[in-house]
């Protein structure tokens, strides 16, 4: 039963690989307790004086409270991405939840239906961010920024048909990395797969597999195959349906939705199911009919010198070129990537449908709409998609059992006698002002087995007792809930418990 | 110039000393840089194929974005607000951005105009969270939770005229702790305003003071002056301002617009000049015309219980107990508290009007409102206003031009030759890998000197060099900044670079 909280933070990659292993015996369930409530429909009788007598008690479609046991199990998620973030020099920046409303127009392609929009109450027209790519984007322009290597963790919010099921939500949180920045070619695309990589690794998900292509070889093909320009990106859209979908769903649409001829579907069919490595690379680069097109090829090169610079990362074997990948939105220019999970359901597991779990790429032409005079900054990133990895891990968590700790809290402060208030008081006091997390019952005169029971349940590890002949002695009791009691000196107590939770 | 960035976290409070205190000599005016650009408007002409040629590229009215700089500060500040409610046991909470446009119906008095609504797009009427109290009550209700002491980070967003000077923002973090549960009284009162006083304390921005009412005694004095009964809330709106201006024209705003009658305005007046400590309570208790009031002797009696607790915990000195707090939000019911900094601008700085920093109170029916039965869970809690202190601390580095570090990076990989990229991209991954935080630059041969340059501008202690001689010898060139060089083998560099980055 791994206990987080009030581990030093040196111990959290240990941990988490407790959390995410299943352990040996199971115990309680104690994840999720809470969000499965978030689906209970209350009815409200409010008072008398109030006009409306009955409304629901619930969050809002598709979005969920997260419990003290659920941010438990984000925070370490979230200190693991950030911190492999940092390791790769990245810089912070927050921007607001949403934009103008004309910052975000036409930057989703057929995605934009889903953005949502604050009421005109008198004043600008906004709308709800819809990813992290954009604002920053927009703040590169803004500040007239050429370069930056920057972090952003925060919500953004789709108005999509929820599959909560499958972690999926209106409300969500993105962890984004992005290099912008004119650079040699793909040596910052490299470092966002060995980020990729690195995340995905050290969050022990299971085995993983990033698929990698490039828009200018997605057009290409579209050109070769003979797509009208004109509808390069509504066919891209639909593409990138093929990892819900099937390739017979796929070309139904592009034939019968979007007017393509049947003969055309039928080419780009025989290219979206190759996927290999490096030398699928070189194959294409060969390929008769692909090879006439320009763009394609500066793809192909493109990825042949990424493969390059993946060897020497040492992660190859996590990367495959696929020519089915072709990522919904508007704004990627180059290089595009997007990781999945391979493990299959351990004994006991819901099969894992979890899609994509980090996915990005290459945007050279975004900032630019922002620019006055059109000035262009190259960028690429990434976006960890942590609420499926939440999920995963939850779930995991469920199944097996596992409890963790939702308080720091060191100390217990109790006693076994009536009007010893004013005493845990001054305790408490001076066991805060020196920096120990320390927690009391909220009672006048509790008992003693209710203070210790709390103990318990809280998973506390330490109780300073205080009674009458403590008081009366000059000395406290300190209990370790571990291994023993014993008897100190009252002036001693903030030493003591200082020496015993700075031990590993 | 105190380099803030990968130092361990129990190093942070130091640090945030150096950060809030000038420092001997002035350095570079570092934060805000970006700030200052939110200002800024420019005209975009966008590609041909876009139909709208030109809008302004700015954030929303009353919002910003934090630039790296500005992250940086913010982070220190909200770890130790939070390492201050952990100390004290809180869980963590995360609730949705918007709720059901009804869940906030009706909580916040006159205020409710300026809750953000979302568009009616289909389905359910939303609005922004405009505090994290409500969503907190309602989380309560829908769980049917009897006791939670939880503490929760969100932004919240209120259409209030923005006076962006004082650090006043139309989105902006709030911070609040708050105990939920039937308690003997007043214990979970008094653990507020000592962790106010903590918190407050320990972010060093001078002298405070923590002004305390109770809505009882507010409502007492209201009822013995004759206010009827149906005014109550709007009248005590009114009274809210008295931190703003003055009592004259809050008199007015009674009388004029609220048709208050003078004379009952006037009795008014005779009460909220007063304040002072315990004795000021005693004095109340004796009153002749207010202790006329069941409820205001009620709220008296409270507050001489809390002066007691106040007194064990060290604090009364910075506690007075003010009969013209009233606070603005309907869903008070017993003790109230607001503090303010009470420093003189020091020189060369601009005066701080940054009204209060920190508020709270009981509110005892608000999880009532969502509960079928209408079952009270008796709630009191904080709010720490960390925008303001935000902009406290960023005006102070200002004036001084501290300088903070806005990445972590610890190990700089440059090379002096040509032809050296592969060599990096080895080097760096196997830091990477080794948990270090490692840069390069993105170009094949960039030059020695824009290397050193880059590390400068960026403050990151080590370099390691690898060239011709040392790769033929089997060497690297480590390099710290503060010290020396040396020439180390290949094989010992993690090593090495491991004991370093570990000292203090």
């Amino acid at each position: 039963m791994p206990q987080l909280g009030f581990l030093p933070r040196r111990a959290c990659a240990a941990l988490l690989s407790q959390m995410l292993r299943p352990p040996r015996a199971a115990c309680l369930p104690a994840v999720c307790c809470h969000s499965q409530v978030a689906e209970v429909m209350l009815t409200s009788q409010l008072k008398p004086h109030q006009e409306k007598p009955n409304f629901i008690i619930k969050t809002p479609k598709g979005t969920r409270d997260l419990s003290p046991q659920q941010m438990v199990v984000r925070e370490k998620i979230l200190d693991m991405v950030i911190s492999c973030f940092k390791r790769h020099g990245a810089q912070g920046l927050d921007t607001p939840a949403f934009e103008l409303k004309e910052t975000l127009t036409e930057k989703y392609n057929e995605q934009s239906g889903l953005i949502y929009d604050l009421e005109d109450q008198g004043g600008e027209l906004l709308s709800l961010r819809y990813d992290l790519t954009v604002p920053f984007a927009r703040y590169l322009a803004m500040n007239k920024l050429k370069k930056m290597k920057r972090y952003q963790v925060g919500k953004v919010w789709r108005r999509e048909s929820p599959t909560i099921v499958q972690g999926r939500y209106r409300e969500f949180y993105q962890c984004d990395f992005d290099i912008a920045g004119q650079f040699d070619p793909m040596i910052p695309d490299a470092e966002c797969l060995k980020i990729m990589c690195e995340i995905l690794s050290g969050l022990q998900l299971g085995d993983f597999l990033i698929k990698v292509n490039d828009r200018r070889i997605v057009d290409g093909i579209f050109a070769v195959c003979g797509v009208p320009e004109s509808k390069f990106r509504t066919i891209c859209a639909s593409m990138d349906k093929l990892d819900k979908i099937s390739w017979k769903d796929v070309r139904h649409e592009m034939v019968a939705k979007k007017g393509l001829a049947p003969e055309v579907a039928d080419r780009i069919g025989d290219y979206v199911q190759h996927h290999g490595g490096i030398s699928l690379v070189e194959q294409m680069l060969q390929d008769p009919r692909l090879s006439q097109s320009e763009q394609a090829l500066e793809g192909l090169k493109s990825l042949k010198l990424l493969f390059e610079y993946l060897t020497l990362f040492r992660i190859t074997e996590k990367i495959s070129f696929d020519l089915s990948l072709a990522r919904g939105l508007d704004y990627y220019t180059g290089v595009i990537y997007e990781a999945v999970l391979l493990q299959p359901p351990a004994a006991g597991e819901e099969p894992l449908h979890v899609g994509s779990v980090a996915a990005g790429g290459r945007y050279d032409e975004l900032v630019a709409m922002f620019n006055p005079k059109g000035h262009k900054v190259p960028c690429v990133g990434l976006s960890i998609g942590v609420e499926r990895i939440f999920h995963i891990v939850e779930q995991r968590m469920k199944t097996f059992g596992e409890k963790v700790r939702t308080t720091e809290t060191q100390v217990f402060v109790a006693t076994p006698q009536k009007n010893f208030l004013q005493e845990r008081l001054k305790l408490i006091a001076e066991l805060w002002d020196a920096g120990i997390k320390a927690e009391m019952l909220y009672k006048n005169d509790p008992k003693l087995l209710t203070q210790l029971h709390y103990c318990e349940n809280t998973g506390i590890p330490l109780v300073v007792i205080i009674g009458e002949q403590e008081q009366q002695e000059g000395v406290i009791k300190l209990r370790s809930v571990a291994t023993r009691e014993e008897v100190i000196k009252r002036e001693h107590l903030v030493a003591e418990i200082q020496r015993r939770v700075s031990q590993p």
